[in-house]
């Protein structure tokens, strides 16, 4: 039997392209900038129309799908995971560095059957940079194959992460407490790109050796496991349990070992569930 | 009178190009990676050879300048700005990004006459960005004129610095301090880009509002100096003082507002001259 998903990637990865050629555009000109939920949660016009030109290409084509995009959930729509095929769809994963034109701003598109991700595109639009990985056929960055570094010494890593939880004074300053936790193993530094699906294909393609977040959503995520585990990355829960991809926590790692140092070494806090309505 | 320094910017643009392709190369091959002071203190047999091509390039065609090169005082030259025109050559910001690979990683050169700086180039090779600067006559990336984003207000930007200080508890505390202070005024949000040069080339470009750092040197500084003095940017010491070239200190802006802001935020510290050994 054919692959029954490999028709739905085709699709996602020219929709994707579509997709990042407006996001390009709309980088040439002046970008009006709206708030969330706090004055540091930036959403943009941008963000919401290619979202919606996402989905409206994808349900053309497969009307009887499942989504879950970053945009519509801030809009109300649920955010819950079944056994529908599910495309969980970042229109643009790095808001604020879009803003900005910091140079990683990425689009992120994962696809689920049975709670399983089938395949996922993370395309980095301003490096024009398509990562694409299917389920046991391997990732690849432009239709090269990438593989993680293979580093097993953590003391020899860099590490990805980012600098965020500004509204609860309690992670904020378990978030700093990490930070110098993970410096002084030592490793061979710290960055911060902004974009958790880049950070991601980062690790995947070996320029990075891990990466650990806790907050970030199943829309920032999903694309970039299926990426990173194609690549021959390990990818946990950060407290070293089974990652789950509504669990709004993260470990991505070269090698099991690092991310197995990475969970004993940070302190967990809980974050909420992006399914958490949905329960 | 035509300019006097207009002839070795030129020369430094193809010197420059030269090391970049040198570095590019590197990439391909396995990295051999060296320590200088520290484990975190990276050094290749690369950045070595691409200081002795940088040197040997320009001073056969200006034997009576004087150089200041990252790898020329590792190995016991001396670090002391002089009236004489000098070039002041990091042969690759981002050791450890070169390192692993990540995509930062550049060529900075920067050139002195009665210490004040002339011109600076700075090659992110990996982008393939060439950023050049000739005092008062504007900065370019790739020839095309680039210019800071005029940002006033704090809360909306974004803000660059780096995670270092691993040898001082003191100032290893001061700086995750400094990072709190700077999260929760609040801006935008904090990146990491992992090479000095490039950070002063990101606030010149406008993809980056702001820079701040202590503990850098002075080649890591000089070239980006030009292009960010060049593209409307705002440079002062840490403590808000006029910039000093062998301060080891460093703040950048895309406006004065911006900059004293974070000279009023940041506790400083110490870290010593670059030419405390000639004082």
């Amino acid at each position: 039997m054919s692959d029954p998903w490999q028709e739905c990637m085709d699709h996602c990865v020219e929709v994707t392209k579509k997709a990042g050629r407006m996001i390009r555009e709309a980088l040439q000109k002046d970008i009006t900038v709206m708030h969330k939920s706090s004055p540091v949660d930036l959403v943009t016009e941008t963000d919401q129309k290619v979202e919606r030109l996402i989905i409206s290409s994808i349900k053309e084509k497969y009307p009887t799908h499942s989504f879950i995009g970053e945009e519509s959930v801030a809009a109300g729509a649920p955010s819950v995971l079944t056994d529908s095929p599910t495309w969980i769809i970042d229109p643009i994963d790095g808001t604020t560095n879009f803003v900005h034109r910091f140079p990683f701003v990425s689009v992120s598109i994962g696809f689920t059957v049975k709670k399983e991700i089938e395949f996922g595109i993370v395309y980095s639009c301003i490096e024009d940079k398509m990562y694409t990985a299917r389920k046991g056929k391997g990732a690849f960055c432009n239709g090269d194959p990438i593989k993680v570094s293979g580093q097993e010494d953590i003391s020899q890593s860099l590490v990805l992460t980012e600098m965020g939880f500004r509204k609860n004074p309690e992670h904020f300053k378990t978030m700093l407490a990490n930070l110098k936790t993970i410096l002084t193993i030592p490793v061979h530094g710290i960055r911060s790109p902004g974009s958790a699906a880049v950070n991601m294909c980062l690790v995947a393609c070996g320029s990075a050796d891990a990466y650990y977040h806790m907050g970030i959503h199943c829309w920032d995520m999903a694309a970039g496991a299926a990426v990173v585990t194609e690549a021959g990355g390990v990818i946990m829960d950060i407290s070293g349990a089974p990652f789950d991809l509504m669990s709004r926590r993260l470990i991505i790692a070269s090698s099991r070992a690092i991310a197995e140092r990475i969970a004993k070494e940070i302190t967990e806090f809980h974050v909420g569930r992006d399914d958490t309505d949905g329960e």
